[in-house]
């Protein structure tokens, strides 16, 4: 395809405020072709179009990308091939199966071999945690769809305040990179998704050589204040204000988490330098922020617990690392992550029993 | 005094389930002239008395004890004499001044004191938790008032389900001891204490030999399960169940939890049995129960956090004990404590500074 336009195509899967400023900032460009699936919104959107309050771009009262599809399915439909599949849902593998990773862009990855069998597809996973592409690579066969997983690290505040509205406060900051650091084509992509993204004076955009040694360093802060914001329900400040003498949050739990984090990459040969646990520490500790787990709890969301928690854990126990304040994190958020799932009705529990009697 | 009475006095301080089963057990004995000290709901109860539906007494649709007073204070101008002064109260040092139990029984121990020097005041505490009676050891030079405090344990389903109603679920089971056991008053008063009790066929009664092994084997359950319920806010049938491949919970929280117990408590000489850690695992596996912890925490009221794992883990720290999973339980329920505390007005947090600004 691509006859009609030689711009680069690329969907924006997750019409969050994640995936809505995204595909925002590839228009504002204007060096891409860019599909956004909707889902929910999709009837609003179509009519009015976005309204957006950003802090990177100014107001828009009626803005759309370039096309919106309704679902994934339909975009696959489209005789579209996409060079970009760029993923901004939340990463939860023990969610519904329709909303895995895998399952969503598969429709995608099987339009785009039909339509230009041997050109490359880039999947970008603006998404938390570690070991988030192999379930890609356990998916599909790369070399078959001349598949590459691409690594985005995004920081930014942007939230769907409301059917069609989005309020965006929170510069975006996006680091993309290849999961495979070796493969010149990735890296190719990446840096090439960069150039496509990054609008000067307006956001930060930047290729990422190295991608895991990112994830692991942003890891510090997710796996061990994220998870126990989440936990206590509570705010960064609070959290660390309300511990003993107003220190044991920190001392003895925020910093031995992240040592436990430090001491996982060791493993695999990543040397997180040990200023960056108080530079973690300190970077919310006056801010009235309450991470992602805390608020996807609150909401009775599903928590990104198994890419943030789960996975570096695995790591752990397969390197001998030893975890028991990680671990603790983990066994008792597992515990409200169970309580989610029911509350989302991925499970049952018989109370008359007072048993388990059904997992999807 | 006493004159007009032979019967030895009682006055149960602290209104809620516990309280009035207590003084509701003491009345139909008949040994004993039972007082009860209300608060909330004494202008009701002075008209109407109370309602209760008793699994062990049956049904009461206007019960009074002998007396009630509308608080502590009240009763220390009576006149009277109380031979034991019963604390039914929830037992939280860190909660506001006024309601911390040396606190609360002073104008009774004083009166007593005034009324008749030389007379054995018995303070029963009716209270989970470990090394409780030091705090009134402290406060109070127990030669000069001739005091006694001795150690109550109880299980019991008891509610009060509106201002003078009470349902009454599970059968009341009291063991009385002395904190000091080789005090023989204080051991003759426990014993006194059990037969003014004890009703044959309704509740059960005795006396306790070992109060210290009795407190370290109830805190098991309470450190390790009544904690964690808390933390995660749900039921013991659902943490268990919840846990990874419904083991987690079981494996890696209540029995570590548990054993590190065992461990502290071995440093005082007190040997508990490895299989009261699967006792306890198991009492409530079946019982859609909700602790004592979780039930505070859901209503926002504050937790007995500190005599339930405070105290235990600072005879860990004196005693060289290593505790990784009850320290992390601790940090983590201290932030939401400090969160009741906020609620309840005992700390002032400020948000535009992100900063605890006063703390009562």
């Amino acid at each position: 395809m691509g006859d009609s336009c030689q711009l680069p195509k690329v969907i924006v899967i997750g019409a969050g405020g994640v995936g809505i400023i995204g595909a925002l900032s590839l228009c504002y460009k204007g060096l891409s072709n860019v599909s956004l699936a909707i889902r929910s919104d999709y009837e609003i959107v179509q009519k009015k179009g976005y309204k957006i309050s950003s802090c990177d771009y100014g107001q828009f009262e009626s803005w759309k990308p370039n096309h919106v599809y309704r679902t994934v399915e339909d975009a696959s439909q489209s005789g579209q091939f996409f060079d970009y599949i760029v993923v901004a849902t939340k990463n939860i593998p023990d969610g519904p199966a329709h909303s895995r990773v895998p399952k969503v862009i598969q429709p995608l990855v099987e339009s785009n071999h039909a339509l230009s069998e041997g050109r490359q597809t880039n999947v970008l996973l603006i998404q938390n945690g570690i070991d988030i592409e192999k379930e890609i690579w356990n998916a599909f066969d790369r070399k078959k769809y001349h598949l590459n997983v691409l690594s985005g690290i995004q920081l930014i505040g942007s939230t769907k305040v409301a059917p069609g509205v989005i309020d965006h406060v929170g510069k975006d900051q996006l680091q993309v990179g290849a999961f495979e650091s070796e493969n010149e084509d990735a890296v190719k992509a990446a840096k090439r998704f960069v150039e496509l993204y990054h609008n000067e004076g307006k956001n930060y955009a930047e290729f990422d050589a190295s991608v895991r040694y990112s994830r692991w360093k942003k890891l510090l802060y997710n796996a061990a204040i994220n998870t126990t914001t989440s936990l206590v329900n509570l705010d960064v400040p609070r959290c660390l204000e309300f511990g003993v003498d107003r220190k044991s949050t920190e001392e003895n739990v925020f910093r031995p988490a992240m040592r436990e984090i430090v001491a996982i990459a060791t493993t695999e040969n990543i040397v997180l330098d040990e200023s960056l646990v108080t530079f973690f520490v300190e970077i919310t500790r006056h801010i009235m922020f309450k991470p992602s787990m805390c608020v996807d709890h609150e909401k009775g969301q599903l928590m990104e617990l198994e890419v943030i928690l789960g996975n570096p854990l695995k790591i752990a126990r397969e390197n001998g690392v030893q975890t028991p304040v990680l671990s603790m994190l983990y066994y008792l958020l597992v515990m409200v992550q169970g309580h989610l799932r029911e509350k989302n009705g991925l499970l049952k529990f018989d109370e008359s029993k007072a048993e388990l009697v059904e997992t999807k």
